[in-house]
C-alpha cells in the first residue's frame, strides 16, 4: 500500500535525473522523522554525500551499488571545509551521477544547504532541495513543548549560536525585548555568552530555558534550568552538543506535558 | 526495503495504543514531505480527525474501517471551534479507540496542536506528538530561497499574522530592529496592517517580500515584491491564502536560485 503512495509521489515531482543534485534534510534523527520523498531519493541516488547527523538506519535503504560518502562537520572535529563538500558535490554532479546531499534537519536552517544551493547555481548544475523536519521544531514535539501557543506567544525566533567569527552578532537587545520564544540551534558552545547577552539586552535572568540534546533520539536528555542557571546545570547533567537551547515562557508549558502520570513521554 | 524501514522505526517508537491520542503533523501538502511516522499512524488509526489543509491522498492509505472525520478551519468559513474539536478528539479516545489528530504543517507551529495537547492531558488521555515540515519551511525549500543563509541572517523570526482578537499584538519596532527575515503564518488577512507596523517600526519600505500561495502543492504560486507595495502586488497577482509571507534580505537570494535557464524549478 505504501508502495501504491510512493508511486504517486513519484509521478507528482520531478524525476531524479542524471548529473543533478538534490540537497535533502533527514530530519533530527528519529526515523519517524524522515520523509517519504528523503526516502525515495535515498533509493534512487547513484551517491550519497551524508552528514554527522544523519540516521545511519536510513543509508540501509540506500541502492547496493551507491557509493555513500561521508562528509560530515562536527565542533571541535577536523572535518572537510564547506568548500571542499561543495566542490565535491559538482564533480559528482559532472559524472552524471543522480547526486544526494544528505543532511540532518533542513537544508536550509542553519545546515549551510544555501551556500551549497549557491554554488551549484553557479556551476550549472540543476538541483532541488527536499526539506526536511528541523531540530528545534521536532525535538519540541517529541518533547511535548508546544513552541507556540495561544495566549503565550505569536512568535518564534529560530536562532544559531555562532556565526562565523564566534558568538552571533544580533541587535541582543530587540532580541530581549522581542519577548519571544527563542530556539538557539548549536547553542552549547557559546551558551554562557548567549545567556549573558539576553540578561544584558533587558531578558529576566529566570526566564525558563529547556535544552534538549539528541533530540528525538533513543538517547535524547532534556534539562529544563533558567537563563542564569542554564550554564551551570548543563555542566553537571552534562549536557553537550548536539543541543537546542529553547528560551521562554513555552517551556513550562512543555514541562507540565510531560508530567502526567502513566503516560508514556 | 521500505517495510524493513518502517518495521525498525515501529521497534523504535511506543505501540500506537487503544485510547491514545496522537497529534501529527502532515506537512504543508507535497506528498514527498510527509513523514513515514505520520504514514504509519494514518494506517493504523481506528479514527483520523483531519484539518482543511491536509493532503487528501494522505487518506488513502488509511485503514478500509477507519473512519475519516473532517474538522477543518479555514478563514472566513463557518467551522468547528477549538473545543468542539478537543471534546471530540477526548470523547473518540474514551471509546478507547486509536485516535490520529492530523493538521497540516506542524502540530505546534501556530496550529493550535498546544491547546489540543493541554485538553487531552487535563482530560488524562495519553499522547504523543508527531512533528511534520512546516510550511514556511518547506515552502521556502520548494521555492530554493535559504531562509537562513551564512553572511545575509543569524536568525529567522516566524510569527502569525493574527491572534485572537485580529491582527498580531507583538512588540513591532522590536521585531522590525531585530532586522531578521520574519516568515508570517496566516498572513494575508491583515497584510496591509502588518506592513504598515513593520514600516512604523523602523523597517525599509523596500523591504523584499515574497508571498508562497499553496506552497509545494501543484498549485504553488509565488509572488516577489516589496513591503510597500506587498498589498496592491497580492491583489494583482489574487494571491490569497493558505499563503507565507516573507520578508527580508533572503528573498533575493530565492529569486536568484530560481532563475537558472534549463533547470527545473
Amino acid at each position: 500500500m505504501i508502495e501504491v503512495l510512493l508511486a504517486k509521489m513519484r509521478q507528482q515531482r520531478p524525476e531524479f535525473a542524471s548529473g543533478h543534485v538534490w540537497l535533502a534534510g533527514a530530519g533530527p534523527g528519529s526515523l519517524e522523522l524522515l520523509t517519504i520523498g528523503v526516502l525515495a531519493a535515498v533509493a534512487e541516488a547513484d551517491v550519497i554525500v551524508y552528514d554527522a547527523l544523519v540516521n545511519a538506519d536510513l543509508l540501509d535503504y540506500a541502492d547496493a551499488n551507491a557509493d555513500l560518502i561521508y562528509m560530515g562537520k562536527r565542533a571541535g572535529e577536523p572535518s572537510a571545509s564547506q568548500d571542499a563538500i561543495n566542490e565535491r558535490i559538482i564533480d559528482l554532479a559532472r559524472q552524471n551521477l543522480r547526486v544526494l546531499r544528505l543532511k540532518g534537519g533542513d537544508p536550509f536552517i542553519f545546515a549551510r544547504g544555501g551556500e551549497e544551493a549557491v554554488a551549484l547555481h553557479e556551476a550549472g548544475i540543476p538541483f532541488r532541495i527536499l526539506s526536511g523536519v528541523t531540530a528545534a521544531i521536532g525535538g519540541a514535539a517529541s518533547a511535548r513543548m508546544p513552541i507556540t501557543m495561544r495566549g503565550v506567544n505569536n512568535a518564534l525566533v529560530l536562532m544559531t549560536g555562532h556565526d562565523r567569527a564566534g558568538v552571533t552578532e544580533l541587535n541582543w537587545p530587540a532580541l530581549a525585548q522581542l519577548d519571544q520564544p527563542i530556539a538557539i540551534y548549536m547553542g552549547m558552545t557559546h551558551l554562557a555568552t548567549l545567556a549573558e547577552r539576553l540578561i544584558d539586552g533587558g531578558m529576566a535572568a529566570q526566564m525558563p530555558v529547556a535544552i534538549i540534546q539528541n533530540a528525538t533520539r533513543p538517547n535524547e536528555k532534556i534539562l529544563v534550568t533558567t537563563l542564569s542557571d542554564a550554564v551551570r546545570d548543563a555542566e553537571r547533567e552534562n549536557i553537550r552538543s548536539p543541543a537546542v537551547v529553547y528560551v521562554g515562557r513555552v517551556v513550562p508549558v512543555g514541562e507540565e506535558l510531560r508530567q502526567l502520570a502513566g503516560e508514556m513521554v
